[in-house]
């Protein structure tokens, strides 16, 4: 595990001002550690920007802060620094990579295997389960008591992020984390239940829908699924009711891995991948212009059909499973 | 929580041989609390039998130690105590309960609410995450240092009675514990992989058909889903492949009560139903001749057909949501 560095407390205990951004289509691990270290930086008495490109979506919108998220950013002369979260790249900050990267220092907490270094001061551990993990730490390292609603977004992000403690990226330490956040008052049934149990009848349906499209291949070693915008609309859902379904094709025993095809939008696509063991679909998405973990990471794409996209997804990973 | 009594640490420890005996149809804390103090009084030097009704399932086979498991009793006269692990009830202990019985002392283990008394020394705590966290408590307090294959038992108890650590009886301590266990070389998502990633493609196909049958009344307060023997026979599954299908019609965050009614035999209906909150589905399952938890019940009936059977139940149910 990797020591936060000195120079990134000084920063922080330095600046008045901060800025605050995670990744772009942030997830709870990315969207919790914003939220979370808003609330901590706020205790420490600072300004604080909570930047994200997007108004956060009915799925996340239970952490608690996420109303004070901010979708069109102030003059950035203003800050005295910035903090990127849970961002593996510059260009997952966004439309706004290039204004927020013109604060300095710019400061980098990340757990992403395949980081690329951007940034002044960079906090990268690929041995964390998390970047809210990480948030803990720097709680601990700034003094900082953390409140319920810190804790809440940090166990979300934890809990989100590992699958709820199953995936290899769980620590002995990952459980320490978690065991003190249920000190704060967090109940995980409550957490686990926006996360994992917060279906509408509508997505059920796109579920079912969706598990219809499934598609094994190589001995039943590589699974597809794919969801269209007549899917969408005909169940009056959108994107993001698709989260962690991805998950049924990974739970299938005989899977490597698992990909999920979505039309996001017309003539974009998106594309998720779980794998298993030794199979790296990190680079699989880099080669399409993606990133992610060696188990989970993905891309976005245009110009391709579903089935196009998938004749090609193929013949890369067949000789991988 | 409730602290072990030193008088079982004492008859433990002036015992040579002891009987071990789980729940009947033992799931993964039944079966991991007795296979794991089997390892432990093992490693005290004792002579154990790890009794178990059954041969161990394809679904749990994966427990470290479980080819040890027992399904005849030796004479009886021959232990110096018994002890049972995450038996609610005396006649969970199955055929053999009489014999297992006549052992003194008989010690009980037990984390169940509704705990019925039985045996001569009893340390029940429903306060407790799952009976695995208690015996990880008795190996500390009898001195012994867990085993790899332990630690992997007491882990996968505890996972499967959590539902992962997303159950409410999940606390800070059942963190702390996992923790530790990790320490001796546990990997989560191995065991989660056993646990839960274990569907077969005829199973997903299955929960496709089931999630199809889904209907809501009382907007959208009550959920019924249904599987059918042709549901079964046309995607080659059986009964046992609905397990926790319940949760998906209870996951709608507009549903009180969910029902799945199962066509389990020609001319035979299972039913269960899930409640949140006030509901109390013990008391409808208790008019059917079933039983239950408030918030989890269950029946079986002969000579309804899946509709009838709906039509019945919504006549009882509309009144309680």
């Amino acid at each position: 595990m990797k020591e936060l560095r000195t120079e990134i407390l000084e920063v922080i205990r330095n600046s008045r001002r901060i800025v605050l951004a995670a990744h772009i289509y942030p997830d709870a691990d990315a969207l919790g550690s914003e939220l979370a270290l808003g609330e901590i930086l706020t205790a420490l008495g600072k300004e604080v920007c909570l930047y994200s490109e997007e108004p956060v979506t009915h799925i996340l919108d239970f952490l608690p802060g996420s109303g004070r998220l901010e979708t069109t950013l102030p003059p950035l002369s203003d800050f005295d620094c910035a903090v990127s979260l849970d961002c593996g790249d510059r260009h997952r900050l966004g439309k706004a990579a290039d204004s927020l990267l013109t604060v300095h220092p710019f400061i980098v907490i990340d757990h992403h295997a395949g980081h690329k270094d951007f940034g002044d001061l960079r906090w990268v551990d690929a041995g964390r389960s998390s970047t809210g993990e990480m948030v803990f730490d720097l709680s601990r390292r700034l003094g900082v008591d953390l409140s319920y609603e810190a804790a809440y977004c940090l166990f979300a992000a934890i809990v989100s992020d590992t699958g709820s403690f199953k995936y290899s990226s769980t620590t002995a330490y990952t459980f320490h984390v978690a065991g003190e956040l249920m000190k704060k008052g967090v109940k995980p049934q409550e957490i686990s239940g926006f996360l994992f149990d917060n279906f509408s009848k509508n997505r059920l349906q796109l579920l079912q829908n969706v598990l219809a499209t499934l598609d094994l291949y190589e001995d039943d070693r590589l699974a597809f699924i794919h969801v269209s915008r007549e899917m969408f609309e005909r169940t009056g859902t959108g994107s993001a009711d698709t989260e962690l379904f991805i998950n049924y094709p990974r739970s299938l025993s005989t899977v490597k891995v698992a990909i999920f095809i979505k039309e996001v939008e017309a003539n974009v696509i998106g594309v998720s991948m779980r794998a298993k063991g030794e199979c790296d679909v990190a680079r699989l998405a880099d080669g399409f212009g993606g990133g992610g973990h060696r188990n989970a990471a993905g891309f976005k794409i245009i110009g391709e059909t579903i089935h196009s996209l998938k004749m090609k997804l193929l013949r890369e990973l067949i000789p991988l499973v």
